[in-house]
């Protein structure tokens, strides 16, 4: 992971900040036998963006996740396959309040850890759901703790709250501007969110789920409230689950690297399929000879583009593309998401009754199904060149389709020769 | 539209109910130009979707839209186009409750109809982007509203709710069990309702919100609340559009239809692929010479599927697959949801270097190009048949493509030849 770039002058710097990610639910609201935190967004669960969005923030110094008894081992597979660091892996309790305890005591008492952590001066509290949490966010609370003592964001409410009577009919409604929405991060000093759970009650423990009302309770201490985002929601029911695959689609198709052979007729199409794509995706282009292992290429792989297109004549397609798979095997970004590879191939030949052979199809197939458990998704992508008048057109629903394989990143469809 | 096919007891005939629809609002939550409810969920606007979750309800006799002056036209056109009934337009107010009461104007004052509508004895309210609603919670809001003059449905709340100190910090935090957030539909007895507009102040109007509210100031109205399930929810943010193509999407995925040519390959492959596919979705098979314009595939059409896989020999694949198009036509399914049509052609040929020409590329290109402005989408997908060792395989292989066009209904892709 690299580190945060982020540098504002309210940055926490010097203050030890620690993590707990409660992922002990059940997930009930999501009418599916997986708890919502382990449900896999492209490829991937969701717990992993949630612990990625942590990790790559440079002043937290440890992430304690804190799961039910049967998901331990679920969850250190999970740290292993995606190299997650500086994650620490706690039992939870029965309930929110009891595993948020579980958390902390990682810092305090022997018997949850072989080696007791650095106890942090401020603590942020997150959920494992909500995986699209921000540095800004994450940062302003932990500074408002530092000097309030606690601190969580909050977010207008969507709807009007109301409170029944015992008859089940309307007693009154609140007035909506006055009250907000209790959202995650929450950050507390330690010293005080520690003292509230020591001294919070059973009841508190099992029915209680906002720890801004334990600090407030037992350490009399107002959190200050921190306008959140409305990227700070929390993947609740199933049609959560689609808006959070949506937005990581999104966000991994907003650039895309077209890779051309230097040769003649490859340059031309990569020139303008450059030029067709860039109203409407950020688009890098690199000329390359491949074998020479080119380091500019190299860079933008660390620069975590996801798309590559690769410009070749027909007879290299498949070995020049190979390099650029090893490559991307190389740098951990297929691990992460999966990368879409578009392999273009020219129809340069003069002849009108030009044909695609099975053996070729077949070649792209098994070289696709090869690549796909690496999380590389190859697609093929026939442009014909011979009519010149046609060309930009060509080029223009090319870029079309080049567009449509990248959000959509269908893995099924891997292997599949589409013809502009 | 079909009638309603519910016919519980608790069913609301006999009772005229009206549904009053506030599509004004301009949606600045969603940070787009467009207003929700106007935005394209599988090209249709979702205000169309929701006008016709209440238009497939027999009960309900006329559904007021209120829309704000400068989208009025698009309103029209929009019930245009769909073929909506029962459908007024009303010029909305600068507030949610000024629109609300415009559209309650239109069965009491003559300034807002050419002719006055029959007053219902009890009107639904309900938002245009909630548009998931079912024929069952509106029922029972109907039948609360007929008893205690008012309801509404409620859900859990998702968070807690806050009130915060002039100092921006938490004064404290509301019991979770005792809430519950106020969603729609809400149903009244007209007089009620009216009368609670009549009565109320402008800053009422202006500044309120909760239509429940102004049942129980001015007309001592408590209403009755009513369990409503997660469809209830409301599309307020961009993620909520996401959310909601992709419920659609899945909804449409639920049924495909295999039409097999009655010769004898092709029939073949028709009952493999049945036999694949029924594991994953619904399945019905019918051998047909389309010629004969066979009256259980217009069953079949009527009964609003929306997938279609043609099973073909080669020769006569565009001109059989163009008779399920103008079956298509004539029904009004490719007008609300786009309909995906598979083209699968049998390669039966001995010849082992077989191979697609262009030619052939280009005319399923053409057609399914012709036929998209329809709202009909067309991919080929080619089967080889030749080695009968490795038919099963490849039939299974078809299978999982077809689901995936079935489930991505990616417009872009459409007219080009997969090969499973």
């Amino acid at each position: 992971m690299e580190p945060s770039s982020w540098t504002g002058d309210a940055r926490p710097a010097g203050t030890p900040v620690a993590v707990v990610l409660p992922a002990g639910g059940s997930g009930e609201r999501l009418g599916g036998a997986t708890p919502k935190q382990f449900c896999a967004v492209q490829g991937r669960p969701l717990v992993s963006y949630t612990v990625q969005a942590m990790e790559r923030i440079s002043w937290i110094s440890d992430i304690i996740v804190v799961v039910s008894s049967e998901k331990i081992e679920t969850m250190k597979a999970i740290i292993e396959k995606y190299g997650h660091k500086r994650v620490m892996i706690v039992k939870g309790g029965i309930t929110r309040h009891r595993s948020i305890f579980n958390g902390l005591k990682v810092f305090t008492e022997n018997e949850f850890s072989n080696h007791l952590l650095q106890k942090p001066e401020v603590v942020i509290i997150h959920d494992a759901v909500r995986p699209f949490v921000e540095e800004d966010i994450l940062s302003k609370v932990v500074m408002a703790a530092k000097e309030h003592g606690a601190a969580g964001a909050i977010r207008p409410l969507v709807s009007t709250v109301i409170a029944s009577a015992a008859d089940g009919c309307l007693d009154h409604s609140l007035e909506r501007a006055k009250y907000r929405a209790s959202e995650m991060p929450q950050a507390f000093l330690f010293d005080i969110i520690y003292e509230a759970y020591q001294q919070c009650t059973d009841y508190d423990l099992d029915y209680g789920t906002e720890c801004l009302h334990l600090a407030l309770k037992y350490c009399k201490t107002n959190a200050k409230l921190v306008e959140g985002t409305a990227d700070l929601w929390k993947v609740t029911y199933k049609r959560d689950l689609y808006a959070a695959e949506s937005i990581i689609k999104d966000n991994l198709s907003q650039q895309v690297c077209v890779i051309t052979d230097v040769k003649e007729a490859a340059a031309q199409v990569g020139f303008l399929l450059h030029e067709s794509l860039k109203s409407q995706i950020k688009v890098e282009s690199i000329s390359v000879c491949l074998s020479k292992n080119d380091s500019h290429l190299q860079n933008i792989l660390s620069g975590q583009c996801y798309n590559f297109v690769c410009v070749n004549d027909k007879k290299h397609a498949l070995q020049e593309t190979q390099q650029v798979v090893d490559m991307l095997e190389k740098s951990n970004i297929p691990l992460l998401y999966p990368v879409v590879l578009i392999l273009v191939l020219l129809d340069i030949s003069e002849n009108i009754s030009f044909s695609i052979g099975m053996e070729e199809l077949s070649r792209i197939k098994k070289f696709a199904r090869e690549v796909k458990n690496e999380n590389i998704l190859v697609y093929g992508l026939l442009i014909q060149c011979k009519d010149h008048l046609l060309l930009q057109d060509t080029v223009n629903s090319a870029a079309a389709l080049i567009l449509a394989l990248i959000k959509d990143r269908n893995p099924e469809l891997v292997g599949q020769l589409l013809v502009a």
